[in-house]
């Protein structure tokens, strides 16, 4: 995309980017727009968004409150960064700048992580053999149906995203494969205070981001008028 | 709670209950009020609620055109039967009946091990070493925040749950890892059509629970009604 805008790009023209993985697209970008032609580049990356990819997806309350990263470098000038932060101040977020490297890095943690796990839960229970699909799917309401909400997010988006930022989200599965052994530990030898200390330890972090006001009261919303539809049908067909 | 009742009982009586796990609950509950006395057991569970616990966290809708699962067994009378399924659909849940040993088998794959994995990588999130803490809960939107309210569901349920149907549990961790060490593997060599493949796959489960009429319109309502309050508070402190 870069080599194919650029001759219609003016010089000194501001580049910025929507992409979840920073280090890759940035090096790509700069392959082909780069300081030397008068280009100034501000990687961007607004972290807000639901399962559901496209245009036709957005609404206007989806940037709202939440956080845009910006990767600047040591080419971005002030006067950039400040346009690109006006510039996403004006849909309503929230701007902060770190490095790329960062960026990748704690964006694995929150999103690229897990994501995967959520592709992978849903994989496996599908493909249990004795059990059936349609009783899978029947008992969703179970808590599985959390899972596949997240794991019907855009298939080439995440291709994409766990290869461009492969080492580090490989480093995190490892980590939480390590984890999960432990947590079967416990439950194989009945460490039941093992279990209830960590469960009340992320309850304590599911406290933290309610009050940091990370929940997603729009997200609920439109998934809500979209529901509406749903729920005047007869549900016992 | 079965041999502290067992006094106030009428001969007769039709015992029935809502856990989570139907072997173990049944057996203990056999123990105390049998055939022999007259009683009649109708193992129940009503594959309904949310993160939230407690009668205070009740609402009207939570049981609609949801699945109660019933668990007779060969002293459970047809009369008793019916008429714990009617108590069930005068709450507007749908019933089905099954084998107590595979009812618990369906909830470890479709609640248990979700749940399980929910706890597990919000455990590891929070844990990694070289991230900040208030890092992890502002980027949370990026995905995390989901297994956030997920793993804020009640400690002492979860743990009972998880060391009360240990074995399939146990058996599906494994299956689980099975699976995401492949994922890895597959990140690892750029099989991207393999990750694809998946992607795919899981966003058609995706589309079958939706069609089942499964996803979670009324949670959804609810906690947009409790947010009300928190989106008229500044968003920017």
């Amino acid at each position: 995309m870069a080599q194919n805008i650029k001759p219609y790009l003016k010089k000194g023209a501001i580049i910025t980017d929507t992409g979840s993985v920073k280090q890759y697209s940035l090096q790509e970008i700069e392959k082909h727009l780069n300081k030397d032609d008068g280009f100034v580049i501000v990687g961007g990356h607004p972290v807000a968004g639901t399962e559901k990819s496209g245009p036709e997806n957005g609404f206007a309350s989806l940037f709202k409150g939440r956080w845009c990263i910006l990767t600047p470098d040591e080419n971005s000038t002030p006067e950039a960064i400040a346009q690109v932060t006006q510039m996403w101040e004006h849909c309503d977020m929230l701007v902060d700048t770190m490095q790329a490297a960062h960026h990748d890095k704690v964006m694995a943690a929150v999103s690229h992580l897990p994501q995967l796990i959520a592709y992978s839960i849903v994989g496996t229970v599908a493909d249990l053999e004795g059990y059936e699909h349609k009783e899978i799917i029947k008992y969703s309401a179970g808590g599985f149906r959390d899972f596949t909400r997240i794991a019907g997010s855009d298939p080439t988006m995440w291709r994409d995203i766990f290869l461009t930022n492969k080492q580090t989200v490989l480093e995190l599965i490892q980590r939480f494969v390590e984890d999960l052994i432990a947590l079967e530990r416990n439950i194989r030898w009945d460490e039941s205070d093992k279990l209830f200390a960590l469960f009340k330890r992320t309850q304590k972090i599911r406290k933290d981001v309610i009050e940091a006001k990370q929940d997603q009261p729009e997200h609920e919303k439109r998934l809500l008028e979209e529901n509406a539809v749903q729920t005047n049908v007869d549900n016992k067909k």
